[in-house]
């Protein structure tokens, strides 16, 4: 914190030499921005040597090699999804409860696919990662993890996976880039919920100019999780989650919200994000919750919690688009990733209830009989190849397995991934910088270019096919 | 500009000087706020001999003679309204369009009632405030006289109403509320909003403890006027507010959304707002819409309008509540005023539709027939009342009808009016304190205490009756 302090100190000593030698921005400057961003995080000079991995494309493998590095919530069910996909094989499976990996081998063997080598010691993932026959790492940890064996897995030439956040701080961030960029190998978020239908849809959409040229989007993560985050006996492993709820004030997930509406908006495909503010209520929702379930006296209830109920993250693009992004995990409220969308010809928003309105009619809903009938036109080409056999299959309405089925597809294909390592730095980046804003009152803070000026080679989100 | 730079500066130097002497936060207070929001605009002190206006009861009037300033969109329905409201006397009424006036007066002839004096110059609104058999001044003009009509009015011995946003600066919010404290005359900005069914069903169940301690709540004005804007002919008076989206950009109309708000959050009332911030896209719906109206090569095509399409601002309150307020009227969108309310509780959402989650089951929207048993349930005693009525004599459904009503049944009765003028300077402050934030890059801004400490006088908002 005091390192932060003091970088704010060096700005604001800037502003004031600059007004003390008389370098007064003229009007016209002032107009545009007297304040401006704090640069909390200055983007590394970039290794010599290393280049970016815009479009970063491997070798095709035919049938890929995968281990599973956590068997909990996440990692089980991708296990499930993993049996029915083809070109796949799960040489490892890891998981620090033993308990966890036994079910994942008992389903392996009830669905005839090949024994899997099982790991359940603490540090198992090192080994895993350092052997010679496994192509992917699949990271479903819990948030402290995911970045540090993702970087160990590129350096040991694996291609990786990992469950968001991909990383919890800037360092992490660019720890994640730098590896990939060094090693050449893949680093996907799995960022599920770019592959829900109605996401997809408007991804199609967008790319077809329906919404015309898109000005402000909405994301969220709402999703009441204080039964989940106090269930010390089938809640997250070790009660971790509740911990980052102790220590840290901000966007704390931020990726489902974001994911989708990043590539509705070309993040770093012909634009970026250029600074945030973020603005946190206090916390109310997790005293008041833990009072009612365990007393007054609990240590829980009177624990001190640094995480607001409500934050609300704003921000704006290089090209003048605005994103607000929100995170509510301890309010009773309906889900909602909000998902929303709106340009100059055109409106889309998925929660609380599905709505399109579009030119000339833009402050209508379309009935419903016209939405179905706009999404079946629009239905993305992968919802459609793949639609119906990920919601049989299901995990999370089947977005989960067509996220799994895009990832092996373009691996076996040797086509780049729909989600770069840009994707997940540009995402997780949220988390801390969110923190830093909403412990300043919501000071803006610039956003880091984590493709270090490639952000403009191209011109839109491509899902790759052959 | 300058002056606010230098403002900023000094703050700057201060925070460097503390930082230079060795005077560092500790780390407990550098965590809470090692950056502070801006006071851009220092609270006056209140001139001697003057106090607040918290409740401020006149004598009973018990017919209330009114003059209306402003026969245009707002004025000619007030008119109209007022035609079915006991106990007043429409003494006089005023527009600079004679076409105007004249459609009044047929109208108050055709309904029976009696004539009222007719004003067409550009200043008689003076003359009007000047005469001693008036007691209130209801004003409809454009957005820039709201305030100097009001100041005139209050000093001339008149209460005044006067519609939103009642004032464009903070120094027109400070000069409302000197002059109201000064001549303890009643000043009502005419936010229509607060009336409107389930606003008002929303504030009975937050006063009713259903909602549980009130955490974060959203408002918006959200409506595509582009039509409007850009009719020369049945537009807005001399392209009025045209003008304003040509050389202001922020949140310029953010009353209808915030009212409902505050008032379910007690603001001023037990809590205030502290600071905020805000974030708007760039400009890209007025130009696109002009160029298609009006031709590539047209004035209205190439002009510059400084008004971002799309402007979001946060605020944070004392008591570490959180707001989110949206302000869009150029891009295609259903209309929506959002009117979110989330608290430990439970959960009420007004657009893009009606929806309340109430905790056991937070997570879930009650069902049509649910929702409707528990609206009639909490309807508010004054939606109860009068409702009826309003619904058939109209105006916005109704809404615009109570507000009338009740301002009329409060100064007949002597009592304290639903909105004071400290609401009136809150709400229509945020237009000049987001303008602030945006241009500097969402930069945070104290937000003046109007009440200069009174605002924890009262617990609550109370709507008054005998």
């Amino acid at each position: 914190m005091k390192k932060i302090f003091e970088r704010i100190l060096i700005v604001a000593l800037i502003s004031v030499l600059v007004g003390v030698l008389g370098c007064k921005p003229t009007t016209k400057q002032t107009e545009k921005a007297s304040f401006k961003a704090i640069e909390l995080f200055p983007e590394p000079i970039r290794p010599e040597g290393q280049s970016d991995v815009i479009e970063l494309k491997s070798e095709p493998i035919d049938t890929v090699r995968i281990a599973i590095i956590g068997l909990g919530m996440r990692g089980s069910q991708a296990v499930y999804r993993y049996s029915f996909i083809e070109g796949v094989k799960i040489v490892a499976i890891c998981d620090v409860v033993s308990k966890n990996v036994e079910s994942a081998q008992k389903f392996m063997q009830e669905s005839g696919l090949p024994d899997a080598d099982a790991y359940t010691d603490s540090t198992d993932w090192k080994k895993i990662c350092e052997r010679d026959d496994i192509d992917l790492i699949y990271v479903c940890t819990h948030w402290d993890l995911h970045t540090p064996i993702a970087v160990y897995a590129m350096e040991h030439g694996k291609h990786v996976a990992l469950e968001v956040p991909a990383a919890i701080t800037i360092e992490e961030c660019w720890q994640l880039v730098n590896t990939s960029e060094k090693t050449r190998k893949h680093c996907m978020q799995l960022e599920n919920c770019n592959y829900d239908f109605f996401e997809m849809a408007t991804l199609n959409m967008a790319q077809h100019g329906l919404f015309g040229e898109i000005v402000h989007c909405e994301g969220a993560y709402i999703h009441d999780l204080r039964w989940l985050n106090f269930d010390e006996k089938s809640g997250y492993w070790n009660m971790w989650r509740l911990k980052h709820n102790e220590k840290r004030n901000g966007n704390l997930y931020p990726t489902h919200g974001l994911g989708p509406i990043c590539h509705i908006m070309n993040i770093h495909r012909g634009d970026k994000m250029d600074y945030l503010v973020s603005v946190s209520s206090n916390q109310f929702g997790m005293t008041e919750y833990a009072k009612e379930k365990f007393g007054s006296e609990s240590d829980y209830a009177k624990m001190e919690y640094k995480h607001g109920d409500m934050n609300t993250t704003l921000v704006k693009t290089q090209k003048g688009k605005t994103i607000m992004i929100q995170h509510n995990v301890t309010n009773p409220r309906p889900y909602s990733r909000i998902h929303l969308i709106s340009g100059t010809k055109g409106f889309a928003q998925k929660w609380p209830q599905q709505g399109i309105a579009l030119e000339p009619n833009g402050h209508s809903f379309l009935s419903k009989t016209q939405l179905d009938s706009l999404l079946k036109v629009y239905e993305h080409p992968i919802s459609k190849e793949v639609g119906e056999k990920a919601k049989k299959v299901g995990g999370h309405g089947g977005m989960d397995f067509v996220m799994d089925y895009r990832l092996i597809y373009c691996l076996r294909n040797g086509l780049p991934l729909d989600q770069d390592v840009y994707d997940a730095a540009e995402w997780s980046a949220i988390i801390e910088l969110s923190e830093r804003s909403v412990e300043n009152q919501g000071m803006p803070v610039k956003i880091p270019d984590f493709t270090r000026g490639a952000w403009e080679k191209l011109k839109t989100v491509t899902y790759y096919t052959k």
